[in-house]
């Protein structure tokens, strides 16, 4: 369904990039593969490695051309979690019953794999009057601060640019075609540390338990509506991602607690708004349970949206082509670099089905990189058509 | 100021012991220690040992006599800890400005001692027409399950018996004829799991957090009142020891979380009684939340008391004339093996101060020690007077 011919295959790119070992930050040889299959297609490849990130600048065509698509993407995984529960090897690749398994397999090598295979295709078949840019980060998954950042930050010294950017994560909850991205809402986490003192359980008194204090505010916040949705967004959530004391005995109240918290936020907030909310509500347990609270705060992104417009319906177009669908101009699911590229262009996403992102036994069908690449290609094919 | 002449030192007496290492489970050669002295003042002495737990039994006078009287303490110790945090060998017994120091000095190998020392001088000194009986284990510290309880068993099944027992724990928090006990409460440990399902932080609705569950009932369970005490006992106490989940990012919803619950409970409680209420609640929290709640409970011993009577007055008695005090008749603390005594005769108890017990430099002071053994000379006088 591509213009041309298909000379790659992004099913065993796919494979390849899932067997390269790419815990964050570990770059495991996909930026590696990846540079080594672009500069083959005539890509100007360029590492962008910045405080032990990894990252991949490949262009095809002139630098700085009026008519610059660019994709974006990250190789790096999250953690593989309990190993025990994985019934295939997270990095092992195999394919059953049409389905590709491994850590990565949606969340998104399989996406990096498509829009690989497709610039490759689409610049040896139909080269271009205008420029293909592959940004590829080898940090989306962590801090991400030397990632996707670094890779901006060094086109803007060099003078590359990007007219538009099209981020390659999954977007399609449940089948293909059924969702793209036009923003993100914004990310925080606070991290909670409760301090008492210790001391024998059999005497309380003489102690001063800051667990109580721990699971009222964990309770409290979990139990707190943020909001109920704005015009482009879903409403905000809350997550407590992990409560942790490590007391091994049953006679000791201990004398700490750590919790944290992850919010995900639209746009009837701010990261500055949500931090004040939390150190308010830390304050009230603090001063109700005689614990002390600490706090810090890390703002992720902000929310942001491109409202629809030319890109979006460009790309709505090449998924409906592709898939029968017109695909919902979403806000929601968590944050991707595109909050970062939304400051250098406008940018939307469209990628896989990502309901096993991060979990167990994450997998992705092997048709739909077949059809991932297919609209990628036909992006392209519009854009420079 | 004991009956007859001082003939046993309890001060040297409890530096031999503090030099066996008995670390439970090991004997390390205090029960050896003490056979030899008791069997040389006329006791009949037999190791019941059960399980890998070494536990002495020595008896003076004839079996089965209608006038027993039980003395009941341990030798066995808890770990040194931090080794490098003490400024004496804890196995050294050294003594330095009228502290004796050592693991064990206070808790108890000076009780045991001292009643050790006051019973060979009384039968000595003034052969009672009754029997005098030292149970001493070598595991209270540890499960407790072959010490004490295989002493009783023991007696059952060969018909010895006792009419009255002391136990030597230290009782006293901060001086000597401060307090008694009558009793103690019950101890139970509940182990709660919460069981949801893992995925991304962005994708809430796609994972089931188990955490605000966690932290509901955690919450829930810490705010209850179990009761304002009873006649001869302090309110029951729930502390929340741990919580962990151990998730290292923050944008991953975990699958699981564990938290830990002490009760110490008096008697308006039972175990059983108080393992349905936490079973009611977690499912309770289950039924709001959609989270699976796991809980495994361990009752380590029910509340009890010996209602003041002819033996805590005549205990109280000899305590005052010795320290010019009436002690407290308490059921506050740990628990501690009169919980297993007490369904074979009325028990007390009377020791130490213990301050300084488990903890680093634990330490006594020498004089408290001959006082320790002069009380339990004057209780054996009134007792067989």
């Amino acid at each position: 369904m591509t213009t041309g011919t298909a000379m790659i295959n992004p099913v065993a790119l796919t494979q390849d990039l899932v067997r390269c070992p790419t815990v964050t930050p570990q770059e495991g040889g996909a930026l590696v593969l990846l540079e080594e299959l672009l500069a083959g297609a005539g890509f100007t490849c360029t590492r962008v490695d910045r405080n032990g990130t990894s990252n991949l600048y490949a262009r095809w065509g002139k630098k700085g051309h009026a008519r610059t698509f660019g994709f974006n993407g990250h190789t790096d995984v999250v953690p593989v979690g309990d190993l025990d529960a994985w019934t295939k090897d997270p990095f092992g690749a195999e394919i059953e019953d049409g389905w590709l398994y491994g850590r990565g397999a949606t969340d998104m090598k399989s996406g990096v794999a498509a829009f690989a295979a497709a610039a490759v295709d689409f610049v040896t078949d139909t080269p271009p009057d205008g420029a293909i840019v592959l940004a590829i980060t080898g940090d989306e998954e962590g801090d991400a601060t030397d990632g996707t950042i670094a890779l901006l930050d060094w086109m803007t010294a060099q003078g590359e640019r990007l007219d538009v950017c099209l981020v390659g994560e999954p977007t399609n909850p449940d089948y293909m075609g059924q969702m793209m991205k036009i923003g993100r809402r914004g990310s925080l986490n606070a991290w909670f540390t409760f301090k008492g003192q210790q001391g024998h359980a059999a005497y309380p008194h003489l102690a001063r338990n800051p667990l109580p204090a721990m699971a009222r505010l964990m309770a409290d916040l979990s139990a707190h509506e943020l909001d109920r949705g704005t015009e482009h967004f879903d409403a905000s959530s809350l997550a407590v991602v992990t409560m942790d004391v490590g007391n091994p005995t049953t006679n000791v109240i201990p004398a700490e607690g750590r919790a944290t918290v992850n919010i995900r936020f639209n746009d009837s907030h701010s990261g500055a708004g949500l931090s004040d909310w939390l150190r308010a509500e830390a304050d009230r347990v603090a001063e109700e349970s005689g614990i002390a609270v600490e706090m810090q705060v890390k703002i992720s992104g902000e929310s942001f949206v491109t409202p629809p417009g030319p890109l979006s319906e460009m790309v709505a177009r090449a998924v409906q082509r592709e898939t029968n669908r017109v695909p919902e101009m979403s806000t929601t699911g968590g944050t991707s670099d595109a909050r970062f590229v939304k400051n250098h262009c406008p940018v939307v996403e469209f990628g896989l089905v990502g309901h096993r992102m991060h979990a167990v036994d994450e997998r992705v069908r092997v048709e739909q990189i077949d059809q991932l690449k297919a609209i990628y290609g036909r992006i392209l094919a519009d854009y420079f058509g």
